[in-house]
């Protein structure tokens, strides 16, 4: 249901079971949205006339910032819809709320929602003339993450097949690891790794041909790219074995330590915001393997490539 | 006071006792900014260099982002005012706020407040070049809302003359009612019919001429519009004999059953945010009959409209 | 560090010590910005292109919208960032932030803080191509206020060089009273007073060659310009002597009767929002002496002037 009868996207729901081609068109589209550090970033006017709606019902800084700028940067008019004082407190359906704004001709919702299902849903309902992206759903699925997460490894090894990409930190509920997963099926990883403590170990069969594992050594060795994931503070000391933060970093932070036990050239992301000290060492953070700000702007290009193609989609009508 | 020296629309306060031929101006204008759906929406660039400011000291979703978006479609810089981290919190008096955004050279000031008089009181004390558009005043008015309703009605009824118009709900406690009512009368409606339970009937004479039941079957026997407001729960429990929602949904709900009583080819309306399966049952709101949705498109058109207009008076300076 | 290799304005995070020309440039660039009321405000497109974000962790108004006016009147495309959902709830570092927010390409940040040193600090941690703008810091700095101060003094005086500047209120917890003060000193006032109760007086040595008193009448007698500075309500009522509202304002409040023991055509700044009745009477404030607004219009001209300087330094590149 992502795609129109023609075969273009219309929709980014997940990475799950996107076509291998039109994943790497993106990336491809993305990589022209990149301009060098200090250059000015790179504009086009395909959106222009466009309104793309930022409806974000759990906080966001950067998934929200990243969207606004590349809706902006490609011209559209941009409507970010405070959740605080929104409908919602008047007991308003997510669905009559999305009937407005497809009424106001917002032709893009980019919907981050802490329900399982919702971005689906809305698709489900919208308009022919309107399209849905997904920008964090529940521990679903970030597709915009995962590509640009694929874009950011394509950048540094070139692909993926002979790749060993290690996950560490809290799978389980991570939409962040499930659609890198999703990309990197769709690409032919080498070898994928999940690195977590039980508790917090994907659901079985939630992640095929993953190598899941608690060791970090293990998850680590000879490694090309190395993902740490945020934890939540207050799922630790809740886990077995693990009472406290100093544990938790001890076991599973990527120290130059732990590091060290990944391939020499590896490289080091985060999703962000980054708990420094807990899943991750400053100096790793800052280091010279860290690629985790290339990420950040990745992700404006990503999402400009993404725009960009569901904006091609309406102007086909 | 909303008009200028030269007869021309400066302030958007109520409607009542606006002039016909203006009022019908209006309608025309917000008819030339609507385009069909998956079509780019309506735009010109007659506020480009100006700056609207939304001051929403209500929490308000569809008419902040109405505005924003029509005042966007016109060129216009947008500037929206966060209540919760407003100078209000600092005691700072609203006029003081008013006299700022207006040394900032805010040319359009849009106001939502929760107090009778405020917009009027403010268009009393601004300077020549600025216009007030009230976006919902206390119980009072709520001017685009009866400029958009007014639109909605004429698109599907050709006029007003013949119509019989039922209000059903909160008519106390309505700015919407007051506002379709002001429109209505200058408009020449057939007949206006104003239904609630007596506690929330509208206060004696404010409405001259309608007919005011507490009877549902009669207000909606033969009528050509049905609108539906939205009551506020907390309000049904404290109602003689409505003790509770289910209640006031079968004495007072926009039900199919209930709608048989009205015209075959009746419209039904409300303003949004809908309480489905209190006053309104969802089988009407998405209904043949409803024209919910239409509301919202006109609501953005309506505001174009009266932006559009206010920007010529400033033009003329 | 506010200057580039060239000598150019790259940050702007205090007046303290800023060149007396470049001051001076400011100041005639911000006069270029100036259009009558009524008409358009002045445009210009420097900025198309650029990106600036409002960071603001302290709730504001005024300064918030001024700074969002001026950015988006030069073109350049705005980021507002809520700080109420912001990631600063995540606990993410505020270096963090800025490294994301400068991975995203934003050109220019605007800071306000509470703490001291802020935007020093991000300053010396963002890549060349990026400026920072204090827009409020603490207790220390708050230079664009300065400069529209300093601006609005010209205006009316011509000069600084024979003035007597008296500012009046807590001068202790006062940026405004600081940055003036820095700006006053390059520019080579005449005689600087500041008035204040005792515990709310400069800590020594603050501002050098300043007369310190609690004396109204002496800190008022002769002056050419009276600054009115905002009093937290909660500090009165701890102070020695002053238990009431009622007792500030008579012995600090710049009431018409204080106001005669100025010069007959001394001016009357406040930097707002206004506590009225307190720190300053409403004959005064809205008074033929008051050039309060006129501060505010000074304010956006400034923060353009600004920005257009800042974004010269990066078309530099």
């Amino acid at each position: 249901m992502q795609l129109d009868g023609n075969g273009n996207l219309r929709h980014l729901l997940t990475l799950k079971n996107l076509d291998r081609a039109l994943l790497i068109d993106i990336l491809d589209d993305a990589e022209g949205y990149l301009t060098h550090a200090g250059h000015r970033p790179a504009r086009r006017d395909l959106l222009a006339g466009r309104t793309v709606a930022n409806l974000f019902f759990e906080p966001s800084t950067r998934t929200r910032a990243s969207f606004d700028l590349a809706a902006k940067r490609l011209g559209a008019d941009v409507l970010n819809l405070d959740v605080n004082t929104s409908s919602r407190k008047k007991g308003e359906s997510i669905l009559d709320t999305i009937y407005t704004l497809q009424a106001m001709q917002v032709d893009v919702m980019v919907i981050r929602d802490a329900s399982a299902g919702v971005p689906a849903f809305i698709a489900r309902h919208v308009q022919d003339h309107v399209s849905i992206l997904n920008a964090g759903e529940s521990d679903v699925s970030h597709p915009t993450q995962g590509l640009l997460d694929l874009l950011t490894i394509r950048q540094h090894k070139g692909g993926f097949e002979d790749l060993i990409v290690t996950i560490v930190g809290d799978i389980r509920h991570s939409r962040v690891a499930m659609s890198i997963s999703h990309g990197l099926a769709t690409l032919g990883v080498g070898e994928l790794r999940l690195v977590s403590p039980p508790p917090l170990a994907p659901e079985p069969e939630s992640v095929p041909g993953a190598m899941v594992t608690d060791d970090l050594q293990r998850g680590l060795d000879g490694a090309d790219v190395v993902m740490a994931l945020r934890i939540q503070r207050e799922r630790i000391g809740n886990l077995d074995g693990i009472p406290s933060i100093d544990e938790y970093f001890a076991s599973f932070g990527i120290s130059q330590e732990h590091l060290a036990w990944a391939a020499p050239d590896a490289i080091v992301m985060h999703p962000g915001p980054m708990n420094r000290g807990i899943e991750i060492e400053s100096a790793v953070a800052d280091g010279p393997q860290s690629v985790i700000e290339q990420q950040v702007t990745n992700g404006v290009a990503v999402r400009m490539a993404v725009l960009d193609r569901v904006g091609r989609v309406m102007a086909d009508q």
